[in-house]
């Protein structure tokens, strides 16, 4: 495929050698437009085309494995998001040429170190938003389809289930039950000994960008071949708890799709309500 | 500013046309490398430049209403986004030009109506990022600083506190104490007694995005004059969990820098620990 497109440039070029060509015989005010215009030759523009973008199927090894390079350069947000950004920049070319990936580096540590929605989550959401989303009610919702399969399948698996070819330490997984951030670092903390500033919880945070990036993958390609279907549901409990409050319920005082028992009801027995 | 922009892309499109009028002169092949290179007539290129992106300082409430304007296209998080970038667009053009704002869409009801993190924080956030911040170490930390400052502002203060000139209805404002959606949602919930689903719950929303976008924008411009300074301090209370959780600590079992009792000791008093 690769080589296909750097053809498809090849012959771009060509075509612009040979419009030059005709410049020089011809009027070439009448062919000034086109260079003062706004498509390039490898098909760049200077508005960004509307969302989706166009996806190609990914190696979602080969995706895994660039997300955990990236996370040591720009971290979770950043690793998972150019973890596929930069798959497709290398399958597709423009558009994803135009895509500063550096952008989602503000997810960091769930946002800014803030620790709230796990970065990692919040990259390959964007990513799958911009190949599978838009802002027609449709395309969002289809996209928003695979996000909360992501979302539910990060709360419930343990994690990180993605092992780089050459880490640096070796890591157990967890199961997070929630996607925050500080609660995914936590549960891992506790099922592992180690700390949350540790070298190893870095490390583990890299497979865990690698791994969300992947499965990102997967999930995208199983859409591509129209094999797309959500295979993680909210637990009863969680389901339960909407029926009052989401919409529609009695109270309808809360929304959301998030394992609620991930922060309530844990610790200490509280009563409800 | 936006005039002299104009100016240096005219004069761009003249140089273009001036080497257009030497092709047809003299060697068109040696002037083919520039026709088929990475650089448009209007500055556009084929690859998105480095963050950060050059910054103007913005009106804030022009802000704050295309914040509100834009939420009803693309929800939350993509008001929050387009809100200070499409004001970015208008003010500097490229490489704004560039950039699909929809990719933002992605982050609707705290992220495609999970309500995990607030849409309107991850949108204002990333256009923070995207133009205070950049891989570099230097730079990151100091987009982090007023990303931080957003979120503990929003967790303070009692909002929205911006007023879009045709509301749908008249909106009360709340306290959140939490970054998260649908915390955010239920305290607001209780607080007016609306449903989280009625017409006035997204109008709030919708006011709710304004007042972060409108926020972020205050503070870019702040940093611009040099004057941005951190002024919402995370409660003494968050501050005392951190001492035994988070880095250093006895314990150092989690991170994070959001307000604890947000989530946690709220309620039935729960004995800590």
């Amino acid at each position: 495929m690769a080589k296909q497109m750097e053809g498809d440039m090849k012959s771009g070029r060509r075509d612009v050698l040979k419009m030059f060509a005709a410049a020089t015989g011809a009027g070439a005010v009448a062919l000034a437009p086109t260079l003062t215009g706004n498509v390039h030759a490898t098909g760049a523009s200077d508005k960004a085309p509307a969302v989706p973008w166009p996806y190609k199927k990914l190696d979602s090894q080969r995706v895994g494995e660039r997300g955990y390079a990236a996370y040591y350069r720009g971290a979770c947000c950043y690793g998972a998001f150019e973890a596929v950004v930069g798959e497709l920049r290398e399958a597709v070319g423009y558009p994803y040429t135009m895509m500063p990936s550096e952008l989602m580096v503000f997810g960091e540590g769930g946002v800014a170190g803030i620790s709230s929605l796990c970065g990692a989550l919040i990259g390959a959401a964007s990513a799958i938003f911009l190949v599978a989303g838009g802002l027609d009610g449709k395309k969002r919702g289809e996209a928003f389809e695979i996000i909360r399969e992501l979302f539910t399948w990060y709360e419930q698996e343990a994690l990180p289930n993605y092992r780089p070819k050459s880490p640096k330490f070796e890591i157990k997984s967890s199961v997070a039950n929630s996607p925050l951030c500080h609660v995914s670092v936590t549960r891992w903390c506790k099922a592992t000994g180690f700390k949350s500033f540790s070298n190893e919880r870095s490390e583990r945070c890299g497979w865990l960008a690698a791994s969300v990036a992947k499965h990102a993958a997967e999930l995208l390609n199983s859409r591509l071949d129209a094999a797309f279907k959500a295979t993680h549901a909210l637990p009863s409990q969680a389901q339960a708890c909407r029926t009052c409050h989401d919409k529609g319920g009695v109270l309808e005082d809360s929304r959301g799709l998030m394992d609620c028992g991930g922060c309530h009801f844990t610790g200490a027995k509280v009563k409800h309500p």
